[in-house]
């Protein structure tokens, strides 16, 4: 932690920005380990704040020793009061703020508190572009993660049945998820059967996976915050030749994105690279979102691996140590989808990968 | 959904504005009943337009019938750009906004999209206001959680040990809330044992319940997207003294603020009345949170049952057919806490107690 909160002065400093007020509950708990619902950081480069509120004093004081603890107490004492009284405690005339997380409205009650003497400047991805590029401590848990998932998955695989609902399915994996040590479902798990898998955030419910039909599953196992993303398609009894074709494709498209993984490629061109397969197959008008996103303390977040508009500024290059999915998808309305999904890690001369399940 | 949307437009005409823009996702659900985690609503005296990205194009069509569907595709078609062709065709000059929902760095898009001829208008709890007054289907939905809850605890509360972990115990509620047709949780499930419980917001872990200690369950059912929310504090085996006295005290404060439920008592009101109870038995101290919150589509939201800061604007009236949390608790760092928590809907003359749950 205490490495990160460097990485962050560095950043500050590099950009001249004197102190930062970070209110994403994902920047609070990657600088300060604190993993509370409620607080904010306000970080100087001499000073670290930590405040919030009384439900979770105790834990903050636990988990993030390296930070002042202050409370917050509204209506008296509320944090945009707090935050205006340490900023000028500090001396900090020009305060950074994080403009993708913070409200309109709260930005209004900031900007109340602190005056005319303080200037909130908006910055976006300072904390994100730390994330992204993961230590070896988050590099473990994501492994560790994605190996629960591959166990779930098989231990629920052979018990899965024509008659079984989507909704079924998706709890049993749920169970096994948690009886394999993980926290919690990354996010609520995706059993999608027949046409539904043409809807690629289909909501399980009470449709049978049937027999024959294209089943997509999309599940991820939560480890001390660190998420694993993981989708496999199957069919139960024969498969028809749309799906032979379409899965044929699918992993024809995957296969080719991992292999120019690579630091230094750009984002944008391995999703560019798997759309090219999957249009030379014939199914171009069966794509409907992006080749991946990185994984980390959010299930979605950068590095995001899309195709950028012609006049856009060119993508930022894949560094070693980001995580990402690679999960190519082919839908069409009336049959259903296939969407094939690993996680990578990104190593110096390539990349690795974490998912082991079977395709 | 098309009397909310009318309801909505009643709002829009009051406050003078021609055209909203709806971006939370509650918002989204409650006015078009889109279920979608992604899309925006643009409504205006004769327009109501949906727009969603390609994974949710057959979810939306079939959620939301009145509302015309349009397709957002980044980066060539992003959200702004769409929203900006449409608020043009429509004539729109002044476009209402979610301020407590759309961040700066949105705001900053949706501008530079918009350019000079249509004008950003900063709203605050406009669909807020609508959802906090429930109809029929929310509170026979809210009851059904509620009872699912109830059920869900007192088929666990018989198997608890001394010996089991908060963990395990917090999981075998989650299974029993599944069992019994909860599409999840309303929220990470509370098991706070001992000196845990001191903390109101305590993340199960692997200590074990104990004996002669208080143990706080906090738990609910969500049910078509709507919540429960329940806590008892329980003891296994003989309680203590401090515990025989700050339960007394708990109860007699709720039962107090209870009491006091009708339409018209301002929010704040109920909350003062818990506070001078538990000040009259000593433990004024040992207040960590205010007396309860709304539940609805979002597990916390108005109405807020917190006392206000002497020179803030009085409190909002209760009104028939709110639902709210009823949840003092003490906290005492050194030995544990209390909370007794219970879903209470207003009625036309007083209150109606949700739960269940023996206490």
């Amino acid at each position: 932690m205490t490495n990160r909160l460097q990485q962050l002065r560095a950043t500050l400093a590099a950009r001249e920005l004197p102190a930062m007020l970070l209110t994403a509950p994902t920047s609070r708990r990657y600088i300060s380990g604190f993993t509370g619902s409620a607080g904010a950081l306000l970080i100087s480069a001499e000073a670290a704040f930590l405040l919030t509120d009384g439900r979770y004093l105790i834990r903050a004081a636990a988990e993030a020793p390296h930070f002042t603890l202050r409370e917050v107490r509204p209506p008296a004492r509320p944090m945009t009061a707090l935050i205006a009284d340490l900023a000028s405690e500090l001396g900090i005339k020009r305060l950074g703020f994080e403009a993708a997380v913070m409200t309109v409205a709260e930005h209004r009650q900031y900007t109340a508190a602190l005056g005319n003497a303080i200037e909130l400047v908006p910055t976006e991805n300072i904390v994100e572009e730390l994330r992204m590029v993961k230590d070896e401590e988050e590099i473990a848990l994501l492994r560790r993660a994605a190996a629960i998932t591959d166990a779930a998955l098989a231990a629920v695989l052979p018990a899965l049945t024509p008659t079984m609902t989507e909704r079924e399915a998706a709890w049993r994996l749920e169970v096994a998820l948690h009886d394999l040590g993980a926290e919690g479902p990354s996010f609520p798990i995706i059993v999608a059967a027949g046409r539904n898998s043409a809807r690629p955030h289909h909501t399980p419910g009470d449709d049978v996976l049937g027999e024959g039909q294209p089943i997509i599953i999309d599940m991820g196992a939560r480890l001390d915050g660190y998420h694993a993303d993981l989708t496999r398609t199957i069919v139960l009894g024969q498969p028809d030749d749309t799906f032979r074709a379409v899965y044929a494709a699918t992993l024809k498209a995957q296969q080719a994105a991992m292999q120019a993984l690579r630091p230094g490629l750009p984002w944008s061109e391995a999703d560019a690279i798997a759309r090219r397969v999957i249009g030379e197959a014939g199914y171009a008008e069966g794509i409907a979102h992006s080749l991946g996103h990185g994984v980390g303390l959010v299930i979605h977040e950068a590095p995001w691996l899309r195709i950028t508009a012609p006049d856009a500024p060119p993508s930022p290059p894949l560094q070693a140590g980001m995580v990402t999915s690679i999960e190519p998808g082919i839908y069409l309305p009336e049959w259903g989808g296939v969407r094939i999904e690993d996680l990578v890690l990104i190593t110096t001369n390539g990349y690795e990968v974490l998912s082991q399940a079977p395709k």
